[in-house]
């Protein structure tokens, strides 16, 4: 189970969905996942800091956690106030802050300090164990020799090994913010110029997703530290307060992956957008609950008709999780090595879903068979168990549940323009859950308060990447107007932060275009540097 | 006494000055200020807020916070964290965050929304009453016609009015930061966004002192936000990691006041640089610290020998001050409203110093009358009283002894580039007093540490003004490499922020080219931001 522990903390925004699905249902009991479990547990401080770094099969030999060096900055629990530490843990000395260690990989083979131009690649670890990241980001490895890089990939606190108050972590969320993040990561900039002899070192910020967010305002708030920043599927844009998110753009995505438009099967998306109906129908009795359960395989049999919409919540996370994951080449990233889903997943799984059905419970089942590229990508689990809205409790959901609220309407679909069923959901809706179950209200516009709003006045220096096979696009940067100094830069078949991953034999074209642009950048960032020193 | 209560809580870098010189003092009861009394006290809330409009003598009319209204925001007491009221008031509902009232003077009877050049003007706050700077900045107001700009004061939380937790702030410091200061502020553009439809127009935002590093800062962490910032006397490089900046240089200004330099008498620092060891000397007996409570008349007297230092601080801090209020004509500013010095303070206490004087009762008595050109600047005081170190409770001393904590050598002082005694303090006495009066450990490099090296890299849209008569341009900003995008702004003749002030017939030219400079800036940055649009 460590390994699916894993799963649920590490894979980004694939959290964030499931955290969306438990916030969608007002129902207790409604929600679903297909995970076996999705709780985030202490755990994961046990995990071998290599646990993935075999699971993504590549036909190139690479670099991951294990050539690194862990090491751990001591860091202020609290950077923006001053609370002794005494108020946070009774055994510390009254007047010292509170501290806890966080951990970080380096590897300095590559790092030349008397080249001025050699940077220092950083990546700002998201919501997960940052031995992923230090696996699967092919673009600071592969480059980093060409640049004499020192790579540095930074824990987020409260996640992986990085834990204020250890175990007792649960009980003192207050600490977790992506600004106290932000602020763990200068303390870190700053302990590498001493250490490292970086301070006359440009330094370059990487991150996909959450990370992505991370590196892009890390930019934004800090450019006298941060020279350029790569943000790959980086979803900024997915706050009130910005006009170009809405929710059924995301599932419209989502629905593209599944449709020729994208390589798979002309029939999937109307299969796919045929069977709810047929689902929410059977739910309403004993018969049609029962006959879900043997067609889906469930291990708990449906009690009441409200599962019917956790069942299909569920079928509608595997094929956003498969959207996602929906890279070239067969790659458990999206499962944080569980097994590998296939090549072009979304495709595979449309493959069920190309005839037409005459018979419903055959549509169901060509459903099931599309959802288990996913659900079942062990391919030995003989039945699913449905879990309960109040088994979730990962930490990501507390950040959603305060400052990373997206935009409501994220949770939107409308079953025409996207292949699942219409559904609204209110802010009134998704505050009642975060007072339940965090005691906390989320400020839905903090995000547009404190960077502004979507002209991005004076960024500069970043790149933001998206995958038209992404659903995360749909609240990315995707316009940049004229005389931005930053970059927009769409990736034909990618999905999630497809031109971070290390480079694949099949990889299309425009991801190996993208990964070139992307250089080309970071040299010119390097260069001005320079320049100006 | 409630007009001194506002003067110790805002002048600014005054306060500074005076919590320096407790915190140079290891032995109780050895610390001393003029002052009658230097409590920051809850009554301050309940001051008239245009006490000080008419304080400041001009031969211009001009406007004041008299013709702002006031506002009131509702702020989170915690931007950082999402911990719920009920954690800090036990009468909150259990889900929402705390808040607290934050108060802004607006006025907006020159500004034209349908100009897309009309700017807001913004004051961020320093360390004060709000109403002192409304009162006092000039630059805004006289230009606001010009650009239709929107006038708005914000104050800082913790002072004025502004008060979390209302009277029992004091036992809530721990949302007392810089930080917490600007997110207020990103709140309260992004409320005027929507109720002075200010949304695409430029924001340029003004400080001096304490208020003109929360500017520049604000430029430099918003840049979204903030189109330009005039960063008035604003000593960012005062922090440890910043190589610019000695204490030694510091006092050296003062000295130079003192000097023929500046117009002060030949003989004026030889002879302060001789008191010192007189009054030491004295402060060994009994008969001579009777002396020394007769010739400084002081209201109690002296009975230990390291009270001779507390007096000596006293002296310091007068000298200090008047080099800060160095103008070139009689202003309340320093004082706060109570009692204009003269113009040119320094150079009238130094008239009492002009002779040589052969009898050592004489000079300390020409000392004792320069000195009071400050200390008893409403001429009616009959004795002095020496505070002791325990008086002092003022919360700036608390940020000080957090993050703003200056370099450790700003308390140094020579006796041979100075005209003061050779005195070195370390970081470790400093930490003392702190965790004896606030029970905090300061963190030295954390400015350093968030807004990177003084090489600024990055930093636009700033002017960095310095008068030379000001001590604190020891701290300044004073050199912008080739190809910088902000500007370094030295005014000859100019004492602490005089371009911010409103304009005089006594004004040298100095001070009307730089307002000129700033006022092009300033057309400059909006001209660009509507460039962009």
């Amino acid at each position: 189970m460590a390994v699916l522990l894993v799963a649920a903390a590490c894979v980004g925004f694939g959290v964030m969905v499931l955290i969306h699905t438990q916030h969608l249902v007002t129902v207790p009991g409604v929600a679903g996942t297909l995970r076996h479990d999705h709780q985030q547990a202490p755990v994961l401080r046990e995990a071998e800091p290599t646990t993935h770094a075999a699971a993504i099969v590549s036909d190139l030999p690479h670099q991951s956690a294990a050539n690194c060096t862990t090491r751990w900055i001591e860091q202020r629990i609290d950077h923006f106030s001053w609370l002794p530490a005494s108020a946070a843990n009774a055994t510390a000395s009254a007047s010292e802050p509170a501290i806890y260690s966080q951990r970080y990989l380096i590897n300095d083979q590559f790092w030349d300090a008397a080249n001025p131009k050699a940077p220092v690649f950083f990546y700002t670890g998201n919501e997960g164990d940052v031995t992923l990241y230090a696996n699967h980001t092919g673009l600071m490895w592969e480059n980093a020799a060409e640049f004499n890089a020192l790579i540095v990939f930074a824990e987020h606190r409260y996640y992986g090994q990085s834990m204020p108050f250890g175990d007792d972590y649960m009980q003192h969320l207050n600490y977790l913010t992506h600004e106290q993040a932000l602020a763990d990561y200068t303390e870190l900039i700053y302990f590498l110029q001493q250490e490292h002899n970086t301070a006359d070192h440009p330094v370059i910020v990487f991150g996909g997703s959450y990370g992505g967010m991370l590196s892009a305002w890390f930019r934004m708030k800090h450019p006298a530290l941060i020279q350029g920043a790569i943000a790959a599927s980086a979803p900024i844009f997915g706050f009130v307060g910005y006009p170009f998110f809405k929710g059924d753009s995301y599932w419209k995505v989502v629905t593209d992956d599944a449709s020729p438009k994208h390589g798979s099967a002309a029939n999937c998306a109307p299969n796919v957008r045929k069977s709810w109906p047929v689902i929410f129908e059977l739910a309403k009795t004993d018969a049609g609950r029962a006959k879900l359960g043997d067609i889906f395989r469930l291990c708990e049999p449906l009690t009441q008709e409200s599962q019917g919409e956790a069942l299909a919540m569920a079928l509608l996370v595997a094929f956003d999780t498969m959207a996602m994951g929906n890279f070239p080449y067969p790659s458990a990233y999206l499962t944080s090595g569980n097994g590998e889903m296939p090549a072009w997943p979304v495709r595979a799984a449309c493959s069920h879903l190309a005839d037409e059905f005459a018979d419903d419970d055959k549509l169901l089942a060509a459903l099931r068979d599309a959802a288990s590229v996913y659900t079942n990508v062990t391919q030995d689990l003989q039945c699913y168990k449905l879990p309960e809205a109040k088994d979730f409790d990962g930490i990501w959901d507390y950040q959603w549940c305060t400052e990373m609220l997206p935009q409501e309407t994220y949770f939107d679909r409308n079953g025409v323009t996207d292949m699942f069923w219409a559904r609204n959901v209110t802010l009134d809706e998704i505050k009642a859950g975060c007072a339940r179950n965090w005691q906390t209200t989320p400020d839905p516009t903090w995000i547009r308060v404190s960077y502004g709003d979507e002209k991005l006045r004076s960024a500069s220096n970043i790149v933001f990447s998206n995958g038209d096979l992404d659903p995360w696009s749909a609240a990315g940067v995707l316009h940049a107007p004229k005389g931005a100094k930053y970059h927009v830069l769409p990736i034909a078949d990618g999905a999630h932060h497809l031109d971070l991953f290390f480079s694949h034999a099949d990889d299309p074209q425009s991801v190996r275009d993208a990964r070139k642009f992307e250089v080309g950048q970071i040299r010119a960032w390097i260069d001005d540097f320079v320049a100006s020193e």
